[in-house]
């Protein structure tokens, strides 16, 4: 069972997880010819006993029997609901907390090689239902204070399964990185009545230079301060809080919106390694005013080395200006 | 030329350096025959002009007209000497500061193929020397606020060259993470009259579990909550603020300690890249007492994901007190 640990001297929560470095990983060298490998995998269809029991099934609209998008609960989990959640004190400064939470897979499709950005868009609004739905059921939860969505796609952004899907890692606390986006933004609103999310996003789209795609509901920049080369932030056009709270139709756009930017990264880049993640208020703001909801698309071009590990600052060698004009100019021919 | 832009959202500073797109990497697949690689290598002897003007040499003991440890200008630099420093603002929240500060290269001997575990002591307190003359004389800089040494083995550490050489990077302002740590151990040390970083230590040392290695000047510690799988952290005994002030003697014996955990490394998991980070104060609190520095090797085994980077929390699958056992039972025989 995991347990998590206090860093006293930079106030994070390291998650400890021992049976994790023995999970198994299906990208090897040479690789293994393609049957093989869905032969292996434990969330291609027909391998449905593999995995834990199913937490959310949507069913195929095509072919009612069959499932479309599956959710289960990860085997080798970070955290895990069964824990007790308690907090203890080993030393003055040694806190300790059971390992509580949820940690699920969304299982994107049945399809074991075809990534995100190439299915077709009403597959990507069922995997968006799908996680609304999770984090809707996880919100309910009084002992869980911040969900995490994200996914990972290729080796160097962590993948450990090739078979694509996302992941919900939901902590009993809220990471330090979130605390301090947060109260940057509630220090924001309370001297200017404002969401400092949106007044950047007004300032992208008033500027344009960074501005990679648009639609009625959303837009997908460059942000200025990117932390990473060709880091897209796609953002709702009209004040949300949360996630949790977009409409079917917001959901639809959504889905079209980061189609079309992960398309135009492949078209770009030639299928670069990226991770997902929404960035979402702690449980129990969603109803606050600071916060704008985002996903931000992180392309994992570049190692960082010993300066980002030991500063905390990146090294961007892309100007989001120049990214913005690439990826404007790179149509999204394979989508 | 590079500059930095403050990203409003988080209070990071990020640096944009494009001229980085370009800079030269020698990892090839296939590897090329290694005296093809020594050939072209700009850090190996008898091609000194392919480096800027050397700002440092010691040199060779054994044969005066020789050098041992050279330092030389970043030909890629991420900031420089020569940019001005100015602040400006494109936006009310699009702020702009030119990219003033040093980057410096460290080459660590003549020895192309010689990793830092496996040379002789007396040439790593030569690096040392040398990387304390350097510090010495950016401190004295007062257009630069912190001074970050680090080290970068391995590509999955975010190498660009084979040769073993160190980094220095001196930065206009104190980057955020630095700023956190350094305002942790400020608040502790005035509530406490004491400094956080040794009451750590002390209560590490009374535990026993995670300390690896010893000597009369520093140990060596597997940390309570390490954010890293086998992350080391080596501290000083006795308080002191700054490497800035490490005698003789000390370099000698933090020379011993760190080829001995950079040996149990390499035996206890084969050559794994890492990160060597020193953990300094801001410029201008060298002689305050709430700080005591520290170097971290951050070995690179997992990649971190989706999580970790939309969280900021880190999953760690090794306990430290495994990764200590493991480590004092790896006795470091090829060193």
């Amino acid at each position: 069972m995991s347990h998590l640990r206090y860093d006293v001297s930079t106030h994070d929560w390291v998650i400890f997880a021992p049976e994790r470095e023995s999970r198994p990983h299906d990208f090897h060298a040479p690789p293994p010819n393609p049957e093989e490998e869905k032969a292996w995998c434990p969330f291609c269809p027909g391998h449905e006993g593999d995995t834990r029991a199913e937490l959310l099934r949507v069913p195929d609209p095509a072919d009612p029997g069959a499932w479309s998008v599956r959710v289960v609960p990860n085997k080798f989990p970070a955290l895990a609901m069964e824990a007790e959640g308690g907090f203890s004190e080993l030393g003055r400064h040694f806190q300790r907390f059971e390992g509580y939470g949820a940690h699920e897979v969304i299982i994107e499709s049945p399809e074991h090689f075809r990534p995100l950005a190439l299915l077709p868009q009403a597959q990507i609004e069922r995997i968006l239902q799908a996680l609304q739905m999770r984090y809707l059921e996880l919100m309910r939860n009084r002992k869980l204070r911040s969900i995490i969505l994200f996914k990972n796609h290729g080796v160097a952004a962590g993948t450990s399964l090739r078979h694509p899907h996302w992941q919900i890692l939901a902590t009993p606390l809220v990471p330090r990185l979130l605390r301090m986006k947060h109260a940057i933004s509630t220090g924001y609103f309370d001297r200017n009545f404002r969401c400092l999310h949106q007044v950047l996003l007004q300032e992208e789209l008033a500027a344009g230079v960074r501005v990679i795609a648009r639609n009625d509901a959303f837009a997908a920049v460059a942000p200025y301060a990117s932390h990473l080369p060709y880091q897209v932030r796609i953002l709702p056009l009209s004040f949300q809080s949360s996630f949790s709270q977009a409409t079917p139709i917001q959901r639809a756009l959504l889905a079209s919106i980061l189609k079309d930017v992960l398309a135009r990264l492949r078209t770009a880049l030639g299928d670069p390694a990226y991770n997902l993640t929404f960035v979402s208020p702690p449980l129990g703001d969603e109803d606050e005013d600071y916060f704008l909801w985002h996903i931000d698309v992180l392309p994992r071009l570049f190692t960082p080395a010993g300066f980002e590990m030991g500063s905390g600052m990146s090294i961007n060698p892309v100007l989001p200006e120049t990214a913005a004009e690439r990826l404007r100019a790179a149509a999204p021919a394979d989508a």
